[in-house]
C-alpha cells in the first residue's frame, strides 16, 4: 500500500503508536488536565507522554517531559492542549520530532480575521512539509472508539459503545450533541472527528479514509459549508457507493449563513443547490441531528433491507398509527397480509382483533408477549414484507418486558431486520440497551423509528436501482 | 357552583376523597397489584380500599373488603383492575354505593365488535343514571400529579415532577410515550388522562374542565379521530382562548386510518380538513409526540412572549446555525443589534468576534461563561428582542457549567423568557434539571429548542392578533 493511500495517510491520527499531550497538567481546571485524562481514560495501549516545560514531577502519574524533543521514543500523534499563540512553535517541534498527526483545540486561526488566516497558513506549511496531518484548529478533537483513542478533552466520551458509526462534524457543538445522542440511542461509535478549521484534513480526506476503513459501516456528516464542493461531492459519491453516508447540513438562511461565515470561514450556499447535489451523490439527507443519529443507528444495526414492505404489530394503536402515517407519506408500504398469513394469524390472536397489517392485538399482546413472536414469524415469511416493527409500552420495571432476544432471533431466521418502538423514559433504558444488544433496533418514540426506517428504505431502494 | 359545571362534574375523578381498587391483589403479576401500588405510591392522602372477594387478609398492608358495598365510608373513585366480563357488575355495585368516578383499564368494549359496543352502552347507561363519570374502558388510566392521584397501573409515574402541563391522549401507548418524554424533558405534570373508548368522558368534557382548572397552564392532546367534531372544536376553541392547547394528531393515511378504526372505534378524517379546523380553533399543531412535549414545556415555562424577536449567544456556531435556520424558516426574527447594543457588546467580547445576532463568542465564552450573562443583559434591553437563547456544550461534569441561575435572573429582570440549548447526554441531565429549576427552559438538541420556540412565537402572535 502506498504511503499516501487514504488508509495510510490518516493512520497516525486514528491508530497512533504513541500520543503526546502538549500542555498536560495536574491542575483540573486546565484544558491540559482534561485532555490528558481523556487520552488515559480511553485505555490507550501505547506510550502516553505528558509535555509541560514547567513540570518536573509526573503528571497524572505519568513521566512528564519539558518538550517533545525530550521524549525518548517515537511520537505519532500530538494533542495540543495549549493557547493559540503557543501552537505554531509546538507544531515546529513536533515536525522536527517526526510526529505524523496532530489535534489542535485552540481557536484564533482562520475564523479570527486576517492575522488568524496567516497563522493557519504558516501552520499548514509546516505540517505539509513533513506530511503531518492536523485535525483542527478550533475543534473538540477526535475519537477512535475501536482503537482506544480519545483525543478530545472529555473523558466521558471514552465510554461510548464501540461500533461501526463514524461521524465527521464541522461544528464542535453539534459534535457534542451527536455524541450525546449516540450515548442516549446506544449507537456504536467507530471514528468521530470534529474538523473545525480544517488546516489540512478536509471532509473529502475523511470520506476517502472512511470509505476504505473496515471498522466503519456508516458515515455521518454535519456540514455548514465546504471550500471545495466538487472534491467533497466526488469523495461523498465514492463513499456512498460502498457504505451509507448520512448528512445533516445547515446554514442556508440569512442569519444562519452569516453565523457560519463568522465561524469556520466557510460560505454556505443555497439550500436547493446542495439538496440536489447531495441527492445526486447518493447521500441521505436528514432533518436534524436527532434524525441523523437515529438513521445512523438503523443503517448500522439493520443492514440490508430487501424492499419497502413493513409488517407492524402492536398492543396499542396510537403509536402504530403515527408510524404508519409517516411511512405511508414517505412511500414505504405496509402490505396487506396474504390470505394464508392472515388466516394463520387469525388462529391465535384475540377473537375481536383483525388479522391485518398493521396488526393490533390489544392489551392481550402486552400480557402475552408471545403473540408478537408468532405473528412476526408468520408475517416475515410473506414475500413482499421485508422487515418488522413491534410497538410496545414499557412496563417500567413493574409490567412485562418485551421478548427482544426471541424477536431478534425471528428476524435472523428470516434474514429480515426487526425494529422496536419501546415507549419508556430514558432513565429506564436498560430495557432499550437489552433489546439492542440482542440485535433489535429500538427507539423510544414512534417518529424516530418511522423517520429512520423511511430513510433506510429509501437508501435500500436507491442501492437496488444502482445495481 | 352548579353540580354539573365542568370543574364540579369531573372533581370526583381528579380530586377524589377516597379511592377503591377493585381486583386489588398481593400477587405482583396481577394488574390489581400494580394498580393498587400505583395508587399508594402517589401518596394519596384519603382512604384507599382494596376490593377482592377472595381475600380475607390485608392487601399491600391495607384492610381489604370483599365488595364495594362492604366499605364502611363513602367511595368517590373506583379503579377497575379486572377483566372485561367482570366490569359491568362491578360498575352496578359502584353506582349503588354512590361512587361518582371510575377508571376502567380492560379492553373488550366498543373497539371489540358488536357485542363490545352493546356492553359499553350498558356501562354508560348505568353510569349516566347516577351521574358517574368513567375514564376508559380500554385505557391506561389517569393521573393528577398535584392531587397525588395515580389511577394508572405504573407506580413510577408517581414521581413525575408536578407542574402545569395537562395531557389527554386517546392512545395509551402514545400516552406512555408522552409521559416518558415528560420525564426526560422535565416537564411538570398536572393532569394526565388516557381516555380510551370514551364511555362518557370525551375530549370535549376534558377540554371544558382543563380550561377552568387553575392547576393547568397548558393542555396537550393526542387524537386519532373524534366522534363529535363540532363539539370538540367548540370546546378546544374556548379552551385555547384562555390557555394554549397543543395537539399531535394522526391517522390520515390509509393504513393509519384503518388501524385507528379498529382501535377505539373512531373514523379519522382527511388531514387537510383537520389542519384547517385546528388552526381556526387556535390550536397549536405539532409534528409529533416529541414536538408536543417540547412545545408544551416552552409554553409552560416561558409563558408570555412579547413578540417574535430572538437574541442568540453561543460559543459554538453549528447548533446556532441549525436553530437560526429553523427559526427563520418559521418566520421568527433574529433582529440585527442596534448600534448602541452592538458597541456595548463589542467592548467585552473577544476581539475577533463580531458583535452581531446570533452572537458567536467562540471558546472564550465556554471558559468565561459571564460573557453569556453580559451579552444577554445588554441585548434583552433592545426593544425588538423578546427572548434569548444560549447555546452551550455540556462540560460533561469535567468542564465548565452554564450559569443557569444568573441567566434566568437576567430574563426575569427584563421580563423576557430565556432558553438554553445544552448539548449533553441524558445520563448527565442533572445539569438540565438544575437549569430548569432555575427557570431556564432547556433542551438537549438545537432542533427541539428551535421548533418549540417557533410554536411559542406563533402562539404569542395569534394571541396578540385576537386581542
Amino acid at each position: 500500500m502506498a504511503a499516501d493511500s487514504p488508509l495510510e495517510g490518516l493512520r497516525p491520527l486514528f491508530y497512533p503508536r504513541s500520543i503526546a499531550v502538549v500542555g498536560a497538567s495536574n491542575n483540573p481546571f486546565k484544558l491540559g488536565f482534561q485532555s490528558l485524562l481523556a487520552v488515559k481514560s480511553a485505555g490507550f495501549e501505547g506510550p502516553i507522554y505528558p509535555i509541560n516545560p514547567h513540570s518536573e514531577e509526573p503528571i497524572q502519574e505519568l513521566e512528564a517531559y519539558p518538550s517533545l524533543k525530550d521524549i525518548p521514543g517515537q511520537v505519532d500523534l500530538v494533542v495540543y492542549a495549549i493557547p493559540d499563540t503557543m501552537v505554531l512553535p509546538a507544531v515546529h517541534e513536533a515536525a522536527a520530532k517526526g510526529a505524523r498527526g496532530g489535534v489542535i483545540f485552540a481557536g484564533g486561526f482562520r475564523e479570527a480575521g486576517p492575522e488568524g488566516v496567516k497563522l493557519q497558513e504558516e501552520l499548514v506549511a509546516v505540517a505539509d512539509s513533513v506530511n503531518m496531518r492536523l485535525i483542527g484548529p478550533n475543534c473538540i478533537g477526535m475519537l477512535n472508539a475501536r482503537g482506544k483513542v480519545n483525543a478530545t478533552f472529555a473523558a466521558p466520551l471514552s465510554w461510548l459503545p464501540s461500533g461501526g458509526f463514524s461521524m465527521v462534524s464541522q461544528s464542535g457543538g453539534v459534535g457534542t450533541a451527536v455524541l450525546s445522542l449516540m450515548a442516549d440511542e446506544l449507537v456504536g461509535a467507530s471514528k468521530f472527528v470534529s474538523i473545525g478549521n480544517r488546516a489540512n484534513v478536509e471532509f473529502a480526506d475523511l470520506l476517502e479514509y472512511l470509505a476504505e476503513d473496515p471498522d466503519t459501516n456508516v458515515v455521518g456528516l454535519f456540514m455548514e459549508g465546504v471550500d471545495d464542493a466538487r472534491r467533497f461531492l466526488t469523495a461523498a459519491r465514492r463513499c456512498a457507493r460502498v457504505k451509507p453516508v448520512v448528512i445533516c447540513s445547515a446554514g442556508y438562511t440569512e442569519k444562519a449563513a452569516r453565523t457560519s461565515l463568522s465561524h469556520t470561514g466557510s460560505v454556505a450556499s443555497s439550500e436547493s443547490v446542495y439538496k440536489g447535489a447531495f441527492h445526486q451523490a447518493g447521500i441521505i439527507r436528514t432533518s436534524g441531528v436527532q434524525d441523523l443519529v437515529c438513521t445512523g443507528k438503523a443503517l448500522e444495526m439493520a443492514g440490508h433491507l430487501g424492499g419497502n414492505g413493513v409488517f407492524m404489530a402492536t398492543h396499542t394503536a396510537g403509536p402504530a398509527i403515527v408510524i404508519a402515517e409517516i411511512l405511508e407519506k414517505a412511500g414505504v408500504r405496509i402490505p396487506s397480509l396474504s390470505p394464508e398469513v392472515s388466516a394463520s394469524i387469525a388462529s391465535f390472536i384475540p377473537t375481536h382483533a383483525h388479522p391485518e397489517n398493521p396488526l393490533d392485538m390489544f392489551a392481550h399482546a402486552w400480557t402475552d408477549t408471545s403473540l408478537y413472536l408468532r405473528s412476526t414469524d408468520v408475517a416475515l415469511a410473506q414475500e413482499d414484507i421485508h422487515c418488522a416493527v413491534a410497538v410496545f409500552a414499557s412496563g417500567m420495571g413493574a409490567g412485562p418486558a418485551f421478548p427482544a432476544a426471541e424477536y431478534a432471533g425471528i428476524g435472523r431466521k428470516h434474514g429480515k431486520p426487526v425494529f422496536l418502538c419501546l415507549m419508556g423514559p430514558t432513565a429506564l433504558n436498560q430495557e432499550m440497551a437489552a433489546a439492542q444488544t440482542a440485535g433489535v433496533c429500538a427507539y423510544n418514540t414512534p417518529e424516530k423509528l418511522a423517520q429512520a426506517l423511511a430513510h433506510l428504505t429509501h437508501w435500500a431502494q436507491a442501492r437496488a436501482e444502482r445495481e
